[in-house]
């Protein structure tokens, strides 16, 4: 507002925090190659050096943003373990895209990391989709019975989680660019694909 | 084998496919930055001038890779119109996961294009992509009643192909870097998952 700038001090965390989320904004609406690291740090309003004395390179910090959305994603889609597989999958659907609608360029910045020439960002990104695996393979399996799936070997329900979490980015994707579908539409479109891509 | 060089001259048709072919090859086992024009050239066994006649530069090269594999994915998975729409999906899985497995690093390296930097290249698979997903959601609404599908709004009819889509693609991946799974089992898993994600 006026022509004296002032520098926040911020704590460790907090700082880090608040560059992650620059870059999650930045990263979002500009190819990889296109974002300057001077840029983040004029956005965060930090210096270049704070900004390299916290990520060294600009690899290091793309990686570090993937990892934070991720974090995100997987701490808002965990949801209650005594409710029926079902319903938990409804629930970390709503949770899912509530945040892909609300923060549109952070769910694309993070699903194009999938594609990205660096391993350590590409790593990242799997990392996290691989957690994501384990989590809903788990919850399969522990309620295999209940389900109606005992039947399928351990390998083609790995086969289907993995499947169907390409299923809900791409329908989510999707939904983000015509949103005329109701999100309830669009959740229970995607229990159905996992559910019953297993069932007989 | 002999220390001449002997250069075979084909016609166009054939020298454009022939270096389709090797950049389909090179592609896939190396980051897209990691290939030179010169390694084209020189594993093709033709000039660089000549290459470059063909292909201005190396984005327009790999543009024309992706469209070449994705028009040979087309080709393979066109099924009889007069089947079933189960049938034809089965058939051309079956054509699909056939090319996967023995053309493995192509497969690979065209859906690596998903995530191209370069618009062109992004183009092309997308193109392919939206022609695969054009083709399935005419069959399924031209069949819609067949198939018990015919509730179905024709946004999530086409939501559901584009998500499937995603599916098939992942859990082929997913196949070939563990292939102990049978491919009729990864054939029948895609099959439901698209069918039943529609069922009521």
């Amino acid at each position: 507002m006026s022509g004296v700038r002032t520098r926040t001090r911020l704590s460790t965390q907090a700082r880090r925090e608040q560059l992650l989320n620059v870059g999650v904004e930045l990263f979002a609406n500009q190819p990889y190659e296109d974002v300057a690291i001077e840029q983040v740090a004029a956005v965060a309003d930090v210096s270049r050096g704070l900004l390299y004395h916290y990520f060294p390179t600009k690899r290091v910090f793309f990686a570090a943003v993937i990892q934070h959305v991720g974090e995100q994603m997987l701490e808002m889609t965990d949801t209650d373990p005594d409710l029926p597989v079902p319903q938990r999958v409804a629930a970390g659907l709503d949770a899912y895209l509530d945040y892909a609608k609300t923060r549109g360029p952070g769910f694309r910045a993070f699903h194009r990391a999938a594609g990205n020439d660096d391993p350590a960002v590409r790593t990242a990104y799997e990392n996290n989709l691989a957690r994501q695996e384990e989590r809903l393979f788990a919850a399969l399996t522990d309620n295999a019975a209940d389900l109606g799936i005992d039947g399928r070997p351990p390998a083609i329900v790995r086969l289907a989680v993995r499947g169907w979490l390409a299923f809900v980015i791409s329908v989510t994707g999707g939904w983000l660019d015509d949103p005329a579908l109701s999100q309830s539409d669009v959740r229970d479109l995607c229990v159905r694909a996992l559910v019953n891509a297993l069932s007989p």
